[in-house]
Parts: C-alpha cells; structure tokens; sequence
C-alpha cells in the first residue's frame, strides 16, 4: 500500500481534479476521470484522498438477495463497511445502478466513525439528506431511494472494478474535490503529486496575470518567457 | 379519500422516503419511488404529504394545442389548477417531456394559494427560478422552459397514471422529502406509518450508537440483542 | 451587429427566459431554448445578455490535436478567448461531448478580464469549483474534466453552429437566466424586447392577484375583463 | 369512423410513410412519424392501414397485477384483443417499457383471426420469432421478453393516448410501411390520400428522370417546367 | 456442474425463451432475460443451451494492457477461449461498451472447434460480417469493430458476473434463441425445463384452437375447461 | 485528393473494418470507428471506399428553413448531391438528428447516377425501404422519416466535420462494410492499405489453422514460429 508523504498528500489535497487528470494524461493515462460522478454535498475544505478499496456488485437474485441474507454476518456488502481500512477510500462498482442503494446512512455513519477518508459508487445512496448533514465526502451518480437487495449483489471486496468508467485497482490513490473523483495508479503517485504541486503553483502566477489584464497566449500554456517571470513572481512572493 | 390521523401524518412528514420505500418493500411493493424526480428547491422542515389527485398528459397535435383553445374554460390543464383538493397533492403524468413546461410559477402559486399540498410532474417546469422562490413543494425531472401546449396535451384528471416509472392511482398517499417522491398505496398508509414511526425511531438509536463506535453488525439490521438495548435506550431517553 | 437600447437591455436581463421563449413562440420559433444547459453556479442579479460569437469543435484526432499545436499563436480554442468581442458571448458547439472540457477557469478568467458578457457549452468545463467562484456567466451542460485536445478540435470562429439542439448564428441575442439559455434571432430582437417587458409587468399583476386568491382562469390567460384591471393596477401602481 | 374510399386505401397502402409525414406537414402537422418503431418483420407487400383502437398501459403494481387477475373475465389487455374491431389497428401506449410484453404470439394471432389490420406498440412483444411467423403486421421499439404483468397495467381501451412520442386519437388512421409507422388525424385523411397520390405519382417520374441523369434541381422539388414534363410523361404512359 | 438429461435438453432447446422466462416468474425469478442482447445472425434450427462459463471485463489501462500483454500467455481474455468447456457457454460481462470488442471471429471460430455451445456479451463484437458466416450461436448488444485491449480489461474467469442486467452465475443454464437470452439459475433447470415443456405443448393447442377462431379468454391462460380440452386433442393427437 | 493505386483499393474493398482499425490503431489512431452507423441494407459484395465530401448540418430554424428556401437553386443540401465528386463518399454531420431526414430515395438515387460512391449520415434517412432497392451504399444511425427542413439546415460543405463521433476531413477515405464504417486519415491511406493486405492474408491463415483445431494461443496474435509457417502456408497455395 503506497503511503503518502505530507508534501504529496498536501500536494493531492489542495489540486483540482482537472489539474491531476493533467498531470496523468503527461503520463499516458487518458481515462482517469469518473464521469457523471459528484458529491451529495461538498463540505468544503481539502479534497478527499486516499487508497481504494473496493466492493463488487452484480444484479441481485431473488434467492440469494434475501432480507434474512442480508443480516448474516458474512454479508460481503456490510462486511466492506467493517473492512474497508481506515485512511482507504470505499469504491464501489454498481455498474450505474440507482434503483436500489450503494450505501445508506447509517453504513456511511459507521466510515465515518472508523476513519475511513470517503465513499465513491457509481451507483447512488438511500437517505441523502442525512448523508448530506454528514461531514463525510460521499460521491454519487444520482439518489438511489431502494434498497439495496432489491437490485445489487455483493460479490467480493478489494478486487480490480470498473467505477464510472474508470479501472480501479485496489490500493490506486482515489481523489474526489466539489466536482468529481479522478484516480491515479498507485505506482505513479508520487511523480503526479509532484507534477501537481508545481502546475497548480504556475496556474496561480497565471490566474494572477490574467486578472491583470494578461492575454492566454502570454501565460498559458507556459511560455519560456512566462515561465521567467514565473520564477520572479514566486522569488518576490516568498520574500515578502 | 384516506383520512390520516395526526399520528400517521406526523410519521410520514419526518421520515425518509428510504423508509417509507422498505416499509413498502416489507408488503411486497417493490416500485414506489419515482426514478429522477427532485425538488426544485428544498425550502426544509417537514415532507410534502397528501393523496395524489392527477393530471395525464399525452403530446400535443396542433390543430388541438392552439393558445386559442389553451384559453378556454374547459381547458383540462387549466382546470387542474383549480380543482385539485386542498391537501393533496398533484401529479403530472407527462412522460418525462421537458420540451414543454408541466406547469409554471402562476400555476404553482394558485395551487399554494387553494391550499394544495404538493406538485410532481416526471416532465419540467419553467420559470424555475420564480418558483423557488415560492415556498411550495414541487418536484420535477429537469427544467422545461417551452410554452405547454408546444409538446403538451391535457386529456383528463384523477385517473390512474404512471409518473417516474411508478404507478399512481388517484387517492394514493405522496410523500417528498429533501431526495425525492414516493408513493404509498391508499389502503396501506396506516400500515406504513405505523412500520415507519417505528423503524425512524430506531434508526435514531441505531445512528447514535454507530456514532459511539459499534458495528454495522451490532446494530443494523437490528438484532434480537440490539432491540433490547433500543428498549432500554428508549425508557431512558423517555425518563429523563 | 445589433445595438440594443437601454429600454432593451432592461427588459431582456429583467424577464425570465420561458417570458422570451414565450415572446418567440408568437414570431413562430418553436425551438429557442437550449436542452440541459445550467449555470455553473448562478451568482444572482441580471440575466446574461450579449450577442453570440461562436466557436465549433469537432472531435480530437490525435497526430493534430498534439499538445504541441495547442500551445501555437493560431490554435483556434486560445483564439476564440482572445476575439470574442467584449460585450458578446461565447457559444461553443461541443456536440454535447464531457469527456473534454470546453474551457477551464484561466480561459473564463480572460473572457472576464476582456469585458465578454458570458460563455455557453453543450460540452462542460473542467475546474467548475473555481469557475464557481468568478462572478462569471458559464453555462454548460455537465463537469468536463479531461484536457481539451484529448477530445475536441476546434475549427472555427464565428460561424452557425448549433448549441444544445439550438441553431446560432453569429450575432443572434442570447439570454441566460438562473435556469438556462435561450436565443434570440438577431433580426426580432427589438420586438422580443417590447413583448416581454409587457408580458413580465402583466405577469406581475396576475401573481398579485393569484395572491389575492383570484383563479388561473380570471388572470391567465390575459382576458379581456383582466387587461381592463391590469391597466388600473397599473395606474394606481404609478401614481403611488 | 371514418370510412376509406377503395382510391384512398389505394393511396394510403402504397405511399411510403414518408410522403404521408410530407403531406401532413403541408397540413401543418409536425409530429406524426413514431420514433424507433419498426416492424417485427416485414412481410412485402402494401402497408398496414387502419382506424386506431387503443390501449393505455401504466406501470404494474404488485397486488393489482397479478396472474389471478390477468386470467379474469374484465382484463382490459386481454378484452382489447377481443374489442379492437376488425379492420382497425391496436395501438398500444407503453411508454416504451420493454421490460414487460405489449403482447404476444397467442394475443396476435388472436388479433389475426379476428380480421384486424395490425398492431403497434412503443414498447415490445414477447415470442417475437413466432410473432415474425405470422403474416401479420406487428410494430415495436425493441424485444420485450418477461410476462406483461411484471411491469405493465391495462388501465383502459379507446382514448386518446401517446405512442412513440406522437398523439394518438381513437379513429385516426393508421399507417405502417417497412421503416415505420405514422398518424393521420382522422379529419385530414381524404386531404392526405389526395396529396399522397399525387406525390407518389410524381416521384415515380422523378425517379425515372433521376434514373436518366437529370439532376436534383431539375426535378426535386417540383418545378414548373418539371410539371409540364411530368404531365407529358403521365398522358404517354396512359397511351402506352 | 449440472447434467442435463434428453428430456430437459429438448424442453429447453425447443421452447421460446418467453416460455423459459414465465417458468422462471414462476418461481419467484422476475430477472433472468438479458436486455437488449440478440444474436448477431440467427442460423436457425435449435436454441443455444449450456452452462454459464464467465469472463469478467473492467475498464483498459494504458500501462497494463498492451498489445505485448495482450499476446502474452497468461491473458485472461485469450485464456477464456481455451478455457470455456465443451458444451457451456461462455458469458461475457463488458458492461455495455461497444467501443471495444468483446471477442473477434478467429475467438469465436475457436470457440466453435473446441466444441462450445455459444457466446454472450453484454458489450459487442468485431468482425460481426464474418462472425455471422459462422454458424455458431454468437449474441451481443451491437457491433464494436476496434480492438479489445483499447477498452476492456479481463480480469477473471468463472465468477459471478453481471451481463445484459441479469446476474450470472457460473454453472447457471443459459439460452438463447432468435429473439435473446434468458440465464435458468442451475438449482431451478429441472423444474424450469418440466414446466416449459407443458406449456410449451400447451400454447400449441392454444394456437391451434386461436387459428380456428375462439377467443383469448377461451384458451389463454388456461381455463379447466380449456385444460379438458387440451387433454382430448393431445389424446387424439397421439392416436393419429 | 490520394488517388489510390489498384492494389490499395483491392486492399481496403476486401479487407473488414476491424482490420483498418487495428492498422489505424497501430498509427496512433484510436478514435476511427463511427459508433451505431450501419448500412441500410448490405448488397454484399466489395466495401464502399473513398475520399470523404462532407455536408454540415445545423438544427433548423423556422425563418430560414421553408420550403421556398429548400427549393431555391443556392441550398446547400441539394448542391451536396450535384457538387459531390464522382468516386467520393458523402459524409453527412447530422449530430445524430432522426427527427429529421438527411436525405431520401431521390437524392440518393441521384448520387448514384453521378457515379458517387456512397452516402454516411450520423443522423437517418427517409424512404429507407425504397433506398434499400437501391444498390448503392448508404449508412446511418436510424430511419428517420420526416422532412430534412424540419429539423435540419445545411450550413456547408466539404468543412471538417464530425460523423458518428469521429473526426471526418475533406479527403479522409472512408470505408464501409457490412458492419460499419471507419475513417482513414488521407495521409495515412498508403500505409494502411499495405499493413491490412498483410493482415488481412495472415488472418486467412490462421482461421484455416483454427478450424484444423489450434489455439488462438499458437496463431493469434501472430508468434515468430506461426510467421514461419505462415510462410511455408502461402508458398504451399501460390504453388499450387
């Protein structure tokens, strides 16, 4: 399991997900962005980040997706709330299904309490108005009012899935801001981090020249010259 | 038409529609929550609540849908305004056509100035932005800015409809919430209310102990010895 | 390219947009209002009005839409950023495509910074935290996150595209509200203008009246017998 | 009900559906062409043609639909199979559900046996290779294999309905080609069969032009020298 | 692994899968037909029967599937084709993407030499020209032509899967005939294959009896007076 | 304009699209397949094949969009059909618009006669049963019956434009099987047509070997040992 340095996790905490879609396209991943995918509500504050661990669904059956099933103790679904290690971040594959509940909130309650660091399906939750009032980033699709035996099967926990089209494999770095989740593979983590941290620090100087008066072609992308003045900008910042 | 007691109707102002869809669930209704279907603007407080009094819709032809006949007495859309019952709740079964608007906010405001309970179309509304404005509860699929009658015929009232994939019959009980709308069967209300007055309060300690740091497994689905302690946690809560 | 009057200003950045679809319906243009546009966040205030300036994407092919050509003086994306005239806005013609964003917030920084009144897509933008947060017009149909070049090439400038199932042609007047987009024929601007700030001032006195507790049929509808009193209202109003 | 002249079905079963939605659209009417109906298979030979009869289905619910009911004397699915009068069409208002079957191979035969000219419904049959089987005209969305009360309920026969997208009344005629299915709107038949002859006529010469290689322009749209030549053509193969 | 005897293997391979799916209704099984699923060309003759062998797709990953990965060994795709037993059928989960293929003629020739019963994708083949001058049974969602390591993963053989919306789990009989799929789950195939075989005799009497001229409510659902009947004419059917 | 020698025209009339893609692909082109194109009927034979010509649509509107300018000499939807080079493909950007048609028998017959070589929309045609009898090679995404100016107005032509969600330029060859239609960028046409001629006769070879029961593991991809006896396989053939 990758862990973090506080520079990376500064660095992932504070970027958009634009800007990590970025810096992974500069490394040849085209496809890491979770489409249709948004929080129930964002609570502001730092991005979520953290290792994925996943959850598997597949359609329910009448005769295995009983109520009685759903209270023993093996539950594969329930069990991804008691395992899903705390700092990790649950994925959930629901293959787009809001007819039945990835999660209500009384599962997303128990995250919270074991320091899981968020929820992502691809599916929807039960009681999002209750998610909502929990300070707990919970990434969605759409409501998903039913529940969840209705329609989804749990099958496994922490194997490679498919989350709003995206791959994820377990231990990849999940990061969700107010719009949306991007995953990076683990074993590029750390050149993404520092990737990251220097273009957001660039698109600072440019935004700063732009409400100047700066046009696009000056300051983005990165010129030679804008990067000279780039490196002033930043010299006089960190003097004064 | 069904009569709630206070009792019924305060369980079902305060529950989630999650609830009310597993008390459902619990009497062999599997399709009662109406898929994509929100709330213009969620002003708070409690549940829209009232029987459904309905309106069908089918699409306009244009020697029938003229502005001419739009202004008629016995305009069928027109009517609906005025002679949905106070309490209820009216819904638009309009086939998830958001080129033309279900309704708008003069509509809106005559039905909350009668006294109506709600509005729920699985079409659109326009002038959205006026409309929440007004402290009324009515749920769409997406804003429908065009004129009605553009896409939009009007064939009669209380009978029985489809709206967001679920079935309506004039008199059944409408609930929205913060999330969405479901739809309880006239004669199954007080059995739902009931069922949900029950599972909320349990939840409720289900939630708090959750944010003491049990399980799932401890406490949800409940268990023999969970409902012993909820028998406890509820004297106490009811002495103090 | 047309000059709107102060008298027309007012009235279309004052009037909802179903007033204006509703005002064009009557000119025989049934098809004015963008499908799934929304601000990226409505900041309150007027309405966007501005003539169009236009920009067409077509999908990406990989040996031209390089990184390399997206950083030349010529490439047509960065142009549109700097010719859109101030005052107008900029329509993109994304085909409906989120898996590359239209722009991101040092783009709509710019259009900002050079005095352009807005921006619409029926693509989406990458960065809509921090496009949330300039005082900006965007409107788009979801999040796009991914780098532009990654799927859309842009072809040209200021040539009829169309825009959310909307045909625009340069010049034409368009108008965004809190719920969406429409837009106005170049040539019926002037008399969109005077019929919606007629309708918006009737359309006063009939939520009035409604609020009175007067019906659907006696305000709206315009009748004879409400025009008479609208006219005394309207009288009493301005020697108030 | 209307009644066809021996020249009007003549009309009606050997235009493409096409030159009817032309001919419709000289009428005014816009919106009469279904959207993704297509046959079963099609048989060769003239179009289905025929007075519509129709079915309103809305979502199943658990404790209405069930199979007891389905085998009843006063099933409204299974009485619009003996009701629909011969001659005529069923048209069946689905809401494009394919979950659940419209109809099936006994129901059709049934329609067959009884005289009646065809069937169509926006969402699908089941038994559709021995549906193909039978010499008779059967329109669909899309295959629709599970038993009809699992997600369909018969509400009421002969009112005015939609079907793929479009309106239709009790007694207008139907017409259903290889591609598709259109509406007439029962006053405008004899105008329609008129056109309908007429233009049929003149595509023929068209194609023959086009045949010879003249160009687009010189014969469609008609033109006034096109006409003449026309006539010429039409009086020559009278004589011939 | 479940053995089918002649009996259960004619009943299944000679009955609509309608037939199949109202059994499977009859035992409390409301989803077992794939949706939108049919045969890239149907030959004719006999439906496809055999046991569920599964292959599992995730999303592709630029670093991970290469073209040097896919012609390596241990390819999971390149292994289900080896790998698929004689007689089963091999069932692909793609979660609907059509962007890639599921599998190409030469798989599917392989397929057919190795002696398989037939192939299921929720997602698409390429190659669907000469998969159709094949006659092995080959059902998919639509045609997609690029190469599979583009979009599609594989990532397991032989677990539960989703495919079409049904939950598939190995070892489950699947059949298909000219109109699409139905999963029988492997506990239920003797009764399913018994039920079906009745009825499928049955719906013959009935169609004979419905040719003749009686009604839908004479014959379909059966009535005891039809079941008399039935008993009579299978009686002298099998004495002729 | 590539003018493609006899045996780069052998190549692509005889190779499948998947082929082409898979050579494209190997270029760096991944985006070359039109998603849900199909031929209207397949009259079997060699592929269609040439350089695209391109007309670009835009949505209709009222004003512009009459029958009087359909009719006019300068609309650019018929010029299409007389200025389209004889050999070229016609491409047509509907933006997937079936509400409208983008061309019908007449116009079709029409390119045929100029020695066209076939026609793509994105969007459908009307008369598609007449066009069917045609023997002429014409591709969309659906019948779409009503009249072009309903819907669609034609803004230019032979522009780059976007066609089933790939990028189409003025002079790409276009090629069509039985199961869709690719894009080959004209700079690249050389290359392709000799890799798919090679892989076009390996494949030949491996599905023999196939059917004489190898593995895909031993023929597919191509190993340096089944090169070998690839070669020993072709010298056996042009030997005999």
């Amino acid at each position: 399991m990758i862990e973090l340095t506080p520079e990376q996790r500064d660095s992932l905490e504070c970027a958009g997900i634009s800007a990590i879609a970025n810096a992974l396209l500069g490394l040849g991943f085209r496809n890491v962005w979770m489409r249709h995918i948004a929080p129930v509500r964002w609570h502001g504050g730092r991005n979520m980040v953290g290792p994925a661990f996943t959850l598997r669904f597949i359609p329910a059956r009448e005769d295995i997706d009983t109520l009685e099933n759903y209270a023993r103790a093996d539950n594969v679904h329930r069990c991804a709330m008691e395992k899903c290690p705390p700092g990790s971040v649950l994925v959930i594959s629901a293959n787009g299904e809001i007819e039945a509940a990835s999660a209500g909130d009384l599962m997303i309650a128990r995250l919270k309490a074991r320091g899981v660091a968020g929820i992502v399906t691809d599916g929807g939750f039960r009681d999002t108005p209750d998610i909502a009032a929990i300070s707990f980033p919970a990434y969605q699709r759409a409501p998903a009012t039913p529940a969840s035996p209705l329609r989804l099967h749990p099958v496994e926990l922490d194997v490679p899935v498919g989350c709003g089209g995206v791959p994820v494999y377990p231990g990849d770095i999940i990061v969700g801001d107010a719009a949306g989740v991007v995953v990076i593979p683990a074993a590029h983590v750390a050149a993404v981090a520092e990737t990251v941290a220097e273009t957001t620090a660039y698109e600072e100087f440019a935004m700063d020249q732009i409400e100047r008066g700066r046009s696009i072609f000056e300051v983005f992308p990165a010129t030679a010259q804008s990067r000279i003045e780039y490196a002033a900008w930043q010299a006089a910042r960190s003097t004064s």
